[in-house]
């Protein structure tokens, strides 16, 4: 269902260059780009995850300043998209919260523009964010992607935007631009929270 | 035609808050995240257009370091993606580069969050883009969007992205994402420039 759809960008665990696995630092245009990508799609939270203390204290301000009465008063949309926005250390943080405040756990999501066997197509990820009535879960990953431990734990691998293109180096930010507006398009949910 | 498809992203002249004309900065993101989406979307160039001399230093500076040995052996993509850049000081300037490099003017076509009459939909639009001969330029505003002194000039009023949503405040790094995909998506011209 179009109101129950969640996002999370992960900047741990995450594949290294060189294979290791490794927290990614959050850029500060994430966190807006992505909010106001979210807001724009009416999806009901947006998740950074990050384990490390010092990249939470950084998001945590940017958040404090936008919810300040200068930062609302200063450009109250931006406040309104970064509303969406909740910072937790770890994958398993994520899905506990969303079990917990939806009383089931998600349909999670894979993204990746590495090809995959599986991959579901964009056609049936929309029928199923129209149809499915449990919260579904959309994993974005950063550096150079999600490891294969989280695509295991995963119930849907989606099909890479411009899999048959000679380039596939698109911004996380845009990534999920494209994605959700492939999943949703013009959708938009009456009444939904 | 799919390789004569032109992105420009202005920074003069822009509407400011309270309507007057300015010119706004660049963020180093926008030129980085766009580049790597029309490289993406086999873009034909993607002009950033601003009229202060500093602003186009400091864009130069950019692509310098990326287009540099140390910066194409750290991250090849990335070049790869930046080589599409090209500096304008003026929309002039703009319309000229390209008419110059095709032998005919470009197609201009004008998107904005902000509803307009005659707005043409994107199954329209993704029509022009596969059989149209001419050069098609799609223009995107940044601060608080392009004036109507620019839209007078366009060829194609594009429609807004969730125009019927209550929110409509997405970057313009994910509303160049966003266009493309609805306009080109999956397509890929082989054998195009």
């Amino acid at each position: 269902m179009l109101n129950k759809i969640y996002v999370a960008v992960l900047h741990y665990p995450i594949t290294g260059k060189d294979g290791r696995i490794l927290t990614t630092a959050v850029v500060n245009m994430d966190v807006h780009d992505i909010a106001r990508t979210c807001r724009t799609y009416m999806i009901k939270r947006y998740y950074v995850v990050n384990n490390l203390p010092v990249q939470k204290q950084i998001v945590t301000r940017v958040l404090n300043f936008w919810g300040s009465d200068f930062g609302k008063n200063y450009n109250a949309s931006r406040y309104e998209a970064l509303e969406l926005v909740k910072m937790v250390s770890y994958y398993e943080d994520l899905i506990e919260d969303i079990t917990k405040a939806e009383g089931i756990s998600p349909i999670k999501v894979f993204t990746s523009a590495k090809k995959r066997s599986n991959m579901v197509p964009y056609d049936e990820m929309k029928e199923m964010v129209l149809r499915e009535e449990r919260p579904i879960l959309f994993l974005f990953g950063t550096g150079q992607g999600m490891p294969k431990e989280i695509l295991e734990t995963c119930d849907v691998s989606l099909e890479s935007i411009r899999g048959h293109s000679d380039y596939n180096h698109l911004s996380v930010r845009s990534a999920v631009a494209i994605t959700l507006d492939r999943v949703i398009g013009e959708f938009v949910q009456k009444g939904g929270s």
